[in-house]
């Protein structure tokens, strides 16, 4: 594992450690009150239980860490390396995904001592490690903070799929929000403009490099799309009318007779919405979230718009704060995202949901995956995705950043996302 | 619910009372020790979760028995009606099969909260039922015993299906057994006879009404097919043979890759065999187990033999004591078959392993299925399946008679099946 | 290829020489006219195209009589063996029956050229052929007969799914047939009875041995249902009551949307019927055609009665001259069927429809396969499917006989399959 | 249909009468000698029989020119507008793609008299048309034009699936080709450039409009990679490394046991090719054809280079005679492509195959989709495919420009697609 790139994490070694507590503690308090089906059972082959994703981290520490840099290493189990790698052909044969819910053993008790083991292992190697093993420690706790991302999106998708459709988490009462603001379009510059991820802080392999690209007049809405704006689309036949929809996403609606975002549910008249809080109605002033590409892009072009590439998004980002937004708060994760009450200019670029861009996932010029089986981290999934920008109230805060790509297939829609709307000007 | 036919519960109340409170708490007993997450997952579409079993059984009771004669009667929980019908059409919608392992709620404890009020709203009212009544709570105990078996079938394939393969059960020393003798024939009897139950003790609709059958010439091999001859059928190239299977069987050996019994493995030229105790080196003297009826028909026939009719089967049971045999024992349940020790004659016909017949599951001259939703539970099975006789080690003792007719497609073989030959005289 | 105990051919040379002579005619007579592309083009996996079926019959004879018989036996084309093998797997491997209709080439003239060698081959073969020759010249004639119905079975499914579903053969004006009486119901004979073939006359190795058999006390119905008949069933519900159904025919049922007779549409209130003369209203007279097993079931069980068992259906036939009913006529082929105009007792017992029984494809007691590649003709296909009975008006006439057992899976309908009903007494 | 902008038209009516007549003379002459059922086996759901695109072409022409500018037209057969729709949603339900296959009717005859009368209607109108009128039958021709390489495409992969493999024309003599020199890297410039068309001459609405990109430093191989270079990729086992592929590609290597580009066979260590002239070895100084996306792209790294962009690709084309190369010519359609021979620079740009870019299929800035139905055609699209380049030796001469964008899935493969090698400077 040569010529890492990443940030080198210089950070004082007790400001590595304090972040390496708070992201492993994350996961499991995200996880606390699972009962151990809830933590098994696999809703879909896209999903994946929550004791796979308590496993799979610990497994990325001790496999890409501790592996080759412990004295007297020895695995865990060593049958963990075929249970809990996710995808990294490098280290061998592995668990299909699609199998991940028959792991009925290890025990989420077994599951629990195997990240103590790690934790404990990874604090005593801390002081020790130099510059490549901080950044691969660092590079852990943000593939962990993925991975909490995912656990709350393959729980409500569970709970969704379970016949009764229980909440996990108590219900919240709702906020009575006032009605959103009719959208205004802020204009962007054109010409060239550089876009991605320098050297000088953390960023994933697919942000680099630094780089020109040339932006045409565009203008972005200065808020996310609604959920009464949605209503409004599907009252009026969005998802019955063919020439709103690509081709393949007409399909897609067709087959799967798709007539309303994912989670929600029409009884007399009133549309309901499932979160890990349970059954409650939709908030019409809330950003719409779970919605696939294929229907952001219909409405959109409903709405006479289209979506922002992911070039044009960047730059309206940049310089904003990226830890400000509705994001994943606990004891209290909110998975109902609200707006943003106040201020002018372009609001909630950061946390609430994930905005589909029209840019498909592809390299950006110059781009070199890492060397070693790390560098299978986002290079091989360059085709057929489309790129999300933002974060969402489901992502950890300080997760995101602008140069961050994010990318789903264009007919996924269980994770948070949604719209914000571009034009040509 | 008129025109009940079966056996009417003459025993005194006692009787009845013990025979309920006995299978209920087997049931149970079986589950003892299961985790959460075991009790939930589902392995395969055959196949239930051990939860779904414990509620179902229970929901047959609620439904069948206490729903019309309870006074006062209220639902445990209205929507189980959904969750635990099994395929009664007559009791609406219902959650289909292949959702089963989605139930992560209701949890196990409430399941088991479910079990109990049903039993105690059982035992208050079997005092005051009428005939029809007790006939029905009979009917619930041995179908209970029915999902006993599939418990121990289900978490068999589960624990296959789970990638660490692990048994549920603590494993035994096994038996050096002597080997076993060659298979004598023993002749039946030629002309009419009569089979089928008739109304003087409990038997299901479908091994009813007793009638004439003719019989031609032939004999019954005295013992089961062992493992030990079953590896010389595989050795001698078995399962590459087109000529030695019916079309429809050499299509599911070729598209499914089947070399050898279910749950069987090869390490070193020696065969491996999964139980509920885990792995351990398949007993040769052992009848062999978890095969097909089309793995049973192509043994017979590079035997130079076929499989015995269910006619021919039951006329050689006639008058045995059908509580011998090595059935389901707790807390010791033997999931290995092991070999009739001693005697001549035939043997093993009771116990052990389900005995494949030749002849397909269909009514017999007469049939008439129960009035009302009850008489569902037969009769709409009779396409495409084979009859299966004797009952097996996963069996409850005291479950099976010489008129039982059990009865699955041809290519199933996670129940617990074996073989015995027939020839024609 | 020794112990054939088939029929021994023994009528004079001439005699075979003209049956072996109409039979290879009628084969072409009945695809004089179709385009190289309705000879080629094949509907679903079940059904072969026209070319094929001339090619393959020709192919029987050219494996089974030729090649092991003719002095300098050539093949017309080496590469025939692959393409025209039918199932045969002791002949080696062979094109998939779902990839039949991919043989652009051979074209269908060079498939007649192949004809025309194999008639000449075996015209100037047959005066010197043994007995056993003979024998499989005969079961030659018989097998291509049995194509011949295959052919206007797969034309009428190929014109079906074809967008446009134009007749291949010119309409005829319909008859104005006297409204059909009530069904009366024929007793049979209860106790012991011989059915099967014996060694005298030609029959198929399943037709044989003869056996004894025992009757259970029942009556037949003097005719087949009718389309009028059919259409009450279907206005009272047939199609969507639950009850009526076997498990696996109500999922055949709700997966496929099935509510009427293949072949059937409904216009304006009125239905019409497809045949090989195109689209005409149902004729409520004629029996009721295109039917599974699976409806003819709950046909029976909405009427209160059952289908016979195939032994009940042969009784009633032993006696009958089979030669007589509504057969496959040239150059008039009436796919249409019509019921019998006259008389009393059983009627339609032969032609017509074929008539499902309630008896599973199994091996008589007894049964021997023919040694040799020959003996796969039959016995391969005893499981899973269910027997039908006395031909078809597309079946040829003088083909069917009082022991022959047809057979289909019981979700099939694209033969000309229909209902007798039958009752216990 | 309003706010046309293509190309005008405005040549002198005869030159726009000779294109038409040319242009739909050469469809017919690439199906001259099919035979009926050549012409109506539809191999697999992506391709085409040649009959329909005979008759779709001609359904283009009548449905978006001459049905609202025709005086008292009237439709040649009402039942096409269901058959020979592609896929314009505007045009109401259509024949599923999957089914084109089961056309037996309308017969070839039947089809090739509806070119007659559509080619009649055309050219009476044709001088009497609008300048919007004028633009139409242009876009029909270039339409009909990518059909006439769709036919070769899909012809090509009937042969392949047919159990025979026979050549649909005769075989010629192969050239003994010079070896291919080693790739020499050709700069390309840098910064902001202009891509796209214009409005001054014809192109398809995904062409449009010009706009600027932003180049970043690059070169370009000056050839296409060879059958050589590719037998040294597989053969240093390129198919097996999953390091080199996309996680999608590799998954579909797997599941489809990809080893080699579509159409190519190993017997005795030596490689051979199916054309459209039969089997042949495989041209070592040919380029690569039939590569998929995945391919492609896993050659590249394994190059240590990349796949072009498609503005790097355009910009390299602009200002290159595209009517230079080895395009489709008759009565001879070279389906192996041979290596251009001299010169220096950029070569094989145009014809020979199409060229793979790393580009997915998306809008450019500005893009437009036409008003009205035909507005469908290439918008609807721009999800999950990528761009190829430049056209093949099946493409008609003339038919490619610069700016042309051709699209697939990344896993396709049977049109004529090949790689040009690029990296970073």
């Amino acid at each position: 594992m040569t010529a890492i790139k990443w940030h080198l994490g210089e950070e004082p070694g007790d400001a590595l450690e304090s972040r390496l507590r708070a992201v492993r503690q994350l996961t499991e308090t995200l996880c606390n009150g699972l009962s151990d089906a809830e933590a098994t059972v696999q809703s879909m082959p896209d999903a994946s239980p929550a004791k796979w994703h308590l496993a799979h981290t610990s497994w990325f520490f001790e496999t890409f860490v501790l592996r080759d840099r412990q004295a007297h290493f020895q695995l865990f189990d060593h049958r963990f390396r075929y249970l809990f790698n996710s995808y990294y052909e490098g280290e061998g044969e592995r668990l299909g995904r699609a199998s991940r819910g028959l792991l009925v053993r290890p025990t989420l008790d077994r599951v629990l001592s195997y990240r103590q083991r790690i934790n404990a292992a990874l604090l005593e190697l801390l002081p020790r490690l130099d510059a490549e093993g901080r950044t691969l420690v660092e590079l852990g706790c943000h593939h962990e903070e993925q991975h909490q991302e995912l656990i709350l999106m393959d729980l409500q998708h569970l709970i969704h799929e379970s016949p009764l459709q229980e909440g996990i988490w108590a219900p919240v009462a709702p906020d009575k929000p006032a009605k959103v603001a009719p959208i205004q379009w802020i204009e962007g510059p054109q010409g060239p403009w550089e876009i991605g991820a320098g050297a000088s802080e953390f960023a994933f392999d697919c942000e680099q490099p630094e780089h020109t690209t040339w932006l045409a007049g565009h203008a972005l809405a200065d808020r996310l799309v609604t959920n009464r704006e949605w209503l409004n689309f599907m009252s009026e036949g969005g998802y019955r009318r063919a020439d709103l929809w690509l081709s393949d996403g007409w399909s897609w609606v067709r087959s799967n007779r798709i007539d309303a975002p994912l989670y929600w549910k029409e009884i007399d008249d009133r549309w309901y919405q499932l979160t890990l809080r349970g059954w409650s109605l939709v908030n019409l002033e809330a950003p719409v979230c779970h919605v696939s590409y294929f229907e952001a892009d219909a409405y959109a072009r409903w709405s006479n718009a289209r979506l922002p590439t992911e070039a044009e998004w960047e730059v309206a980002a940049q310089g904003k704060d990226a830890s400000l937004g509705t994001f994943l708060e606990m004891p209290n994760p909110i998975a109902t995202p609200v707006p943003d009450s106040g201020g002018f200019g372009l609001r909630q670029m950061f946390g609430d949901v994930w905005e589909w861009t029209s840019s498909a996932f592809l390299p950006y010029p110059g781009f070199e995956p890492k060397a070693g089986t790390v560098g299978e981290y986002n290079g091989k999934f360059m085709s057929g995705q489309f790129v999300l920008r933002g974060g969402s109230c489901a992502t950890p805060r300080g997760h995101v950043r602008s140069t961050y790509r994010n990318f789903f297939y264009p007919h996924q829609r269980w994770m948070f996302s949604g719209v914000r709307l571009a034009r040509n000007v």
